[in-house]
């Protein structure tokens, strides 16, 4: 409400002309999935999303991450077996096969986030994109993992990405898109990458136009004792997607798995964003919803000729920092 | 409205048990200054904004950019002597004497930003950080200039602060205060820097707690035809200094020089910024205004040992195009 009166009062943007460069874009927000539910349950579910999407026009539609299965990083597995049993050994496999193949048939693009298991046995927190004609235009590895290595001793729910992922070892490649997709310039990241400004800005560096993002943020501590609650955790999230696309002069979709998982919440507030941070769909439910949005690729142009030009501004000389050192190092 | 409606939802953080490390800070918002005033003019106003700040018992004041003068480089100068005018050579000089004499004398702290005029004839846009015993504790160097070199030609308004000023070149250092101002971690930026994330993230790798910004930021183009509004500008200016904050686990004390100045419109919006990214306090007007809080700089703990833990969390292997390269480079 508070954020549709800013948009109201703050929206006086010319108006679009080159029409060739407007792609309308879905996020497909997920309620959540609990770790009983059928993979083949799960599956239709996405297929119903991309089908509403698809009836609404959009030409790409962003999924959640590790969206075929429940956020299985919360719970601790003796063995991998029940592990790799989350995750998906090439792609598409036969089980996620029904979603590509309805996508191509509708013509639509689509990022989806999974489990990868390679084939040397070792697993990441992916994400792909595909085109409308089906073919894979890149891969993502989650670079970002929170949690731990070790379980927490005692507590019910565990956050253990840094256990069960490599750490992303792609880096964060940008992607020139065809014409079904007005050629935007397409990055991906995933969740918590969506809190660190590096990986905005090397996506930016590399001339992103639209950053796909699907997450699985907590809605409060499942263990208790929080100091946080789920609106100030949404606000978060939208505060570094909004942030984000303003400094890099970029469109935004973020997009959730919500509401209550096997005992544990999950925040929604799925969003698209514009160039200028503001939010231009929002999701109003923890459920399966699909947003949709026209995205002017070329409202990036303001910000990346202007006051986010890269060339004429930007001081590497002094940012030496970021790169050479890892945790902070106070004055004494 | 809708950031005190916002921030009445979402706080629900620990009260602080640590009172040593509560530092209470004052933003001393501006109102325009027109070209004719004069210098002692000013001046007085910084004082009595001042007083103010400390009457309501703020050990540190933070003022905008350029504190002594009109915006000046929205003017083309022929001679650099009536540039220099707008300058100070050596800091505190006689002009601006009694503001620091006056804040010794009322054990207040303070950020002022100006035009430095160094002995060997280079101008920089400077921030000066003045401990309450009147010491100073260091100096800032802005480094993102906006504008141009060359003046737009036919326009009555310019941009140069690429013209007259060099760029900075101390970096981005932050100071540990003395026990007088609670010992906080600080740093300083100034105006466009605010805007760019790389400078923050240098300032939190150096362990910033509480960044002082002054900013004048246009809040429509005085030459005509603005694809911006003043609504849209404040809220990017907030944007930005909230976001940074939160992904920093630092406090922000952004503070303009707001209103009519010698018919070119600044924003104002100068405010205060927790750790979390949330405004608690927030100037109400375009004029000479003091807002006031209590910051408590545990509560940065809290992000930086946690979601922004850099040690665990940060990669930097993935970061390099950030140092490497200035201008974007998108794929073909």
């Amino acid at each position: 409400m508070k954020r549709a009166a800013l948009n109201r009062e703050c929206i006086a943007m010319p108006t679009p002309t080159d029409h060739s460069r407007i792609l309308r874009v879905a996020g497909a927000q997920m309620g959540p999935t609990q770790r009983a539910d059928s993979r083949r349950h799960t599956l239709d579910r996405l297929i119903a999303l991309l089908e509403q999407a698809a009836a609404r026009g959009a030409k790409l539609v962003v999924f959640p991450e590790l969206a075929f299965t429940t956020f299985f990083p919360r719970w601790f597995f003796d063995s991998t077996r029940e592990l790799d049993a989350c995750c998906e050994r090439g792609m598409p496999n036969a089980a996620v096969r029904p979603l590509f193949d309805r996508a191509r048939a509708l013509g639509v693009g689509f990022y989806v986030g999974y489990g990868e298991l390679t084939d040397d046995g070792r697993r990441f927190n992916s994400a792909i994109l595909i085109a409308p004609d089906g073919s894979e235009l890149g891969k993502y590895r989650k670079i970002h993992l929170p949690g731990s290595v070790e379980p927490r001793p005692g507590a019910r729910f565990q956050q253990l990405e840094k256990r069960y992922f490599d750490y992303g070892d792609l880096g964060f490649p940008t992607w020139r898109a065809p014409a079904t997709l007005a050629g935007a310039v397409l990055g991906m990241l995933i969740c918590n990458d969506r809190r660190w400004p590096e990986a905005w800005r090397v996506l930016a560096l590399r001339g992103a136009e639209l950053v796909c993002i699907g997450y699985n943020s907590a809605a409060y501590d499942p263990n208790g004792g929080d100091a946080e609650n789920a609106a100030l955790r949404t606000w978060h999230s939208q505060l570094a997607a909004q942030s984000n696309a303003y400094m890099n002069a970029t469109w935004a979709v973020a997009v959730a798995k919500a509401g209550e998982e096997d005992g544990a919440g999950l925040i929604g507030g799925s969003c698209i964003v514009d160039p200028n941070g503001r939010i231009v769909a929002e999701a109003a439910t923890l459920g399966d919803e699909v947003i949709v949005a026209d995205c002017d690729l070329d409202a990036c142009r303001q910000g990346k000729e202007k006051m986010f030009n890269f060339a004429a501004h930007r001081r590497p000389r002094w940012y030496g920092p970021i790169t050479e050192q890892t945790g902070a190092i106070p004055p004494e």
